[in-house]
């Protein structure tokens, strides 16, 4: 068991009332302060004006930058630190999912930086200092809301790439499960499929001496497999909201991952598959996930597998171990493509093997390799890829 | 489902070098630091030459307040606030368990005051502002690291009370099992009783609707109940105490009460006993519950006790509910009193029925009855105590 350190000071305003506090919040942290959000649909469901409200019946001044897309791009980030520094904002309130919030910590970090903020990435600059970051969440799915990190892609050289900084974590996020009663049936499923992916990357680690952190992690699996297809079926369930919601801030925020070890694995060979094909995450995630868990079985990791049958999957505890291994990755095949209906290979969605060799280098990165819980070379990162072809 | 506002900041350094933060942590705060330990045990096991040396390496002068007591005393809060007030000292650093951290918390809030700290439990005057609180852990069990609450008593007037606010949770607590190893099999005892009671606290509630804290909680639960024994066989076993102790923490820091709307019921139950007779909290806890776990049980309540029969004693879903139901509080009783090796009554414990009026009228406060999973009046605790008297 690894030392660590646990540092998770983001406060969180859950519930129908959440967003009450909007307004005193931001007001805490600046006069001035950045909204973002994507394509609109937070004027359809009445949180633009929510929000708008509160920040300024609180003497907040308000600017703008919508049109953040899902998988945001790097130019999103440049026009958003633009605004800040030509106005001089404290803050930024993020309004939306993942991509939003991923966007608007770069934008945090840029505005307190003299250079491209693609150099966060490209040159490994630390995402430090940056002005305080505040998020309304309107998707149960990448966490982003409590966690430190984001992603961003550049379009020109095909990259969707991750950093962050302790700076960049959230200072307060405000969740109100009822904003998520509109998302769509097929964006539920995928951020199901998101939360239950970032579980399994700290579940299929090398260290079980965290025995709590590990039944914790079955507990947020099951909290996903029981809520997510109702969710689907009954958008308006406010329990079901709840707890999906919930569980996605706490699959990532860095809680269950104290004293992990390994590298995530499956996150990164998604990630070449949406920056070369601009799917959505989840999806890319459920299709990846059951392949490369049956290409890293084996004696040696079947122990976890057994683990997940028997303790998520309520697979009968006295069979042999490799068989309930076997089950559960089956399991987990249904809950992703039955359950949650989503696409089961990559030609479903229209994606073939024309960049394989490129993608799984990439996602091997610099180092060649990517050291998770089974050590994957680009070769085998390939043959993953070539699994995901056909059922 | 209740709205909740998330909010534990507590930074915790975790492991085998959690020490070697000490003296960064406290120069953050102040030049100045008290800290307070109480009978010297960590004189003998290194931990108070470990935090002197990293306090005088970081230039921070030292204050020192020793002899607090197992449930501590008002009068050693006077004492602390005394010091406090007359050098000008900006942070308290508490070594010890949960004593020890609890009475600083009551300290660091009478340090702002300008009335005697009592009055924060007779007159409940809130306990903020308050200097900053730090703490070194020394035995799993109350949780004080990393919650706002303590308990404190009045010899006077036999009175043992809690409160607490948020300015008096700690900053920054140090958590380093390997300081455990010299807990007591009785204390280890005591102290997996006492995490394992503040689970039940927040387990049996009226709100069933957050599906996921309740799977964490039994994930808690399993792991004080598979690693107490192990650490009272072999103290030294780091896996056993690093599971209890972050056990401890996530017992009682909030997070899993989010949302819940019972008061707590065993706890206030126990406090006249340690009030009136000085006991240790968790055997006081271990020899309530299950005679309280019986006294509430019925149709209404079944469903939660079945729960725990099939989620964390593995006892036969399928059999009839209220079968299960008394397993599960049998199984309850068989850990603490076998497997933990804990006293099964208070005659054990030269505790009679003298008191018990007094006692059950304290316990349900100036109501006159606990709101908790089931509402207790005087008479219904008088119940449970007398339960207690035989096995």
């Amino acid at each position: 068991m690894l030392d660590f350190t646990y540092n998770i000071p983001t406060k969180i305003h859950f519930g129908k009332d959440a967003l009450d506090f909007v307004g005193e919040e931001v007001k805490k942290f600046s006069d001035k302060v950045l909204i973002t959000y994507g394509g609109g649909s937070i004027k359809k469901n009445g949180v633009y004006d929510k929000v708008i409200k509160e920040l300024k019946d609180s003497g907040v001044e308000i600017f703008e930058l919508s049109g953040i897309e899902p998988n945001p791009r790097i130019d999103s980030v440049r026009e958003g630190i633009k605004i800040i520094k030509e106005n001089n904002i404290g803050a930024i309130l993020a309004v939306g999912g993942g991509s939003t919030i991923d966007a608007s910590k770069f934008m945090a970090a840029g505005a307190c930086a003299d250079f491209d903020p693609w150099e966060f990435i490209s040159k490994g600059k630390p995402m430090s200092p940056a002005i305080p970051l505040l998020s309304v969440l309107t998707m149960a799915a990448t966490g982003s809301e409590m966690d430190n990190g984001g992603v961003i892609t550049n379009p020109e050289t095909k990259e969707k790439l991750s950093s962050g900084h302790e700076d960049t974590r959230p200072k307060v996020s405000f969740l109100n499960p009822e904003i998520t009663y509109s998302v769509s049936k097929f964006q539920t499923a995928c951020g199901s499929s998101d939360i239950l992916s970032h579980i399994f990357e700290s579940y299929f680690n090398v260290d079980d001496s965290m025995f709590m952190l590990d039944r914790i992690m079955e507990s947020l699996m099951k909290t996903v497999i029981k809520y997510g297809p109702i969710a689907m079926k009954d958008p308006k369930n406010y329990e079901a909201r709840a707890n999906l919601m919930w569980a996605s801030s706490w699959a990532i925020n860095d809680f269950i991952a104290n004293s992990a070890k390994a590298a995530w694995t499956v996150h990164p060979i998604e990630h070449e598959l949406s920056a070369f094909y601009d799917i959505t995450h989840g999806l890319g995630l459920a299709i990846l996930t059951p392949r490369w868990m049956e290409y890293v079985l084996s004696e040696k990791t079947v122990h976890k597998f057994y683990d997940l049958g028997v303790n998520v999957f309520d697979i009968d505890k006295n069979l042999d171990k490799m068989e309930v291994a076997k089950k559960a990755i089956e399991k987990t095949k249904e809950f992703f493509f039955d359950t949650l209906g989503l696409d089961s290979n990559l030609r479903k969605i229209n994606i073939d093997d024309e960049y394989f060799d490129k993608m799984s280098k990439k996602a091997c990165g610099k180092n060649g390799k990517i050291n998770g819980f089974v050590e994957l070379k680009p070769e085998d990162v390939k043959k993953i890829y070539q699994m995901c072809l056909e059922d």
